[in-house]
């Protein structure tokens, strides 16, 4: 298939090497404001080459991988541009504002709004690599009002990354995530400003940090240009995951001042059931031998 | 030398394990209460025996690795029954009310307190292994109440283990592991369980949780056992870090609320700031080869 990929980022470049290294894509174009990434995208054969988004929409697949504040503009004026045999594939991180935007668009149905679940800390074309999906969860929301051959073609992207699609409504999408990955991504940052607000002196991190703090704080080396965003998007269902973690935080500052131990025992050993999901989340995340052309 | 090791749990192990392999440990006996954990420790290897406290005391060297409210009992009691030639090394992770306790004694000079700052979110004689403290950092308090000759025993041991020590008044430490370490056990604790609670089907942890998930609430999984203790002796200091990062929090929320994408986008840049640590970090902990006996 003659593919596009806007915004050649740690997805849309990472998107990229496994869609030719599958054969799914013949021709894989880019498109990409960015001209430093631009030109490091082709460098490093994450694309073909780099054209217009109007020479691009001229495609069998686009895929858009870009920040969430600009996919509505964009995701409208590709709708707009496409032929009836285009089909559009959106991956970004919050679902409910694109999916009201492009309700009503009569290409509607080419159009398939999805969530493949995987990142790294990192970001930009360098980023990029082989693998990143595989083994991870991909969510579609309002599979419904898209048509067959949409269907079709998102599956057979995604299943080439090496995914497995579950069916989520675009609000419960948002909501759901909000609590489980974009509050981790909240208590990652403020840890880190946390952490290097109290020690100015940043010697003490340097030698006290051991691979415990490394490992809760890795997120906050994220982008604030992709999550800012996403953050904004999803406040409403983001804040309340928050206040739940500062209530819960609050609560054991005060057990903690009453030096009731009991009750941290308690309260940690409620947490520790997390293992068992852990386990369950490593166990499902087995890569897939990708089948290559 | 004849060593032994009190407390056969992840930290104890390990240690066991190094201090045979590089041969500092000739005899290496242990002191365990717990049957079980007696028991497997004994068939790992991690020690050739395990023997009641009376008899364990006639070693050339002492190491206990017990969780810190047991600590200065048990020390305390190990300095009344121990000849002059013993030293004692104790490794737990706070260390004002140790310090504090043991002052005065007629044997202070043979104790080390100490600080290998290494561990994993398991616990118990099967979570040991053979280089966890391997180019991390540990800490001596008090130096100049130890004598030259139990400095140069606990310098052996240390170095034996692979890892580089600096030296920390026991307040300054108990502060600045509150701020660095303790903290991140507090936020994944209460992230874990803050996302249980709202995540009441888990179903949804299991399908949207990335490694990004995984990565920030890895030591909710921590031992409760092991940590109620440490967060009780060091509560002024942990509590004092808890509201920082709650007030952190509740500000992010603010803004968030407010939908002020410029001033998230700002605390979100200021904690990146952690990326240039972190990498810090990686290169200081460069495992060595251990000479091995």
């Amino acid at each position: 298939m003659k593919t596009t990929i806007v915004g050649l980022g740690l997805i849309g470049g990472s998107i990229g090497i496994d869609l030719r290294k599958t054969g799914i894509a013949t021709k894989l174009s880019g498109v990409e404001l960015n001209k430093e990434n631009a030109k490091r995208a082709v460098e490093r054969g994450l694309v073909d080459d780099v054209l217009s988004l109007e020479d691009a929409v001229k495609a069998d697949l686009i895929i858009t991988a870009i920040p969430v504040n600009s996919i509505r503009t964009l995701v409208l004026k590709i709708l707009d541009l496409i032929g009836e045999n285009t089909i559009v594939i959106d991956t970004g991180s919050t679902k409910s504002q694109i999916c009201q935007a492009i309700d009503k668009h009569p290409r509607r149905a080419q159009f398939v709004a999805a969530h493949p679940l995987a990142g790294t800390e990192n970001s930009g074309p360098d980023a990029a690599f082989s693998g990143l999906f595989n083994g991870k969860t991909n969510i579609i929301c309002e599979q419904e009002k898209s048509s067959v051959k949409a269907l079709e073609v998102a599956n057979g992207v995604f299943e080439a990354l090496g995914m497995r699609t579950i069916f989520m409504d675009p609000v419960e999408h948002d909501k759901h995530v909000a609590y489980v990955s974009h509050l981790s991504h909240v208590s990652a940052f403020l840890l880190g400003q946390t952490v290097l607000d109290i020690e100015k002196d940043e010697k003490n991190i340097f030698n006290l940090a051991g691979s415990g703090f490394a490992s809760t704080v890795r997120l906050a080396k994220s982008s604030p240009d992709m999550w800012a965003p996403i953050f904004e998007q999803n406040a409403e269902y983001l804040s309340q995951a928050l206040l739940e973690y500062i209530m819960h935080l609050q609560k054991f500052q005060y057990h903690l001042m009453k030096r009731d131990v009991k009750e941290l025992h308690r309260i940690m050993t409620d947490a520790n059931r997390i293992r068992k999901i852990l386990e369950g989340i490593e166990l499902k995340q087995q890569p897939k031998q990708l089948i290559e052309k």
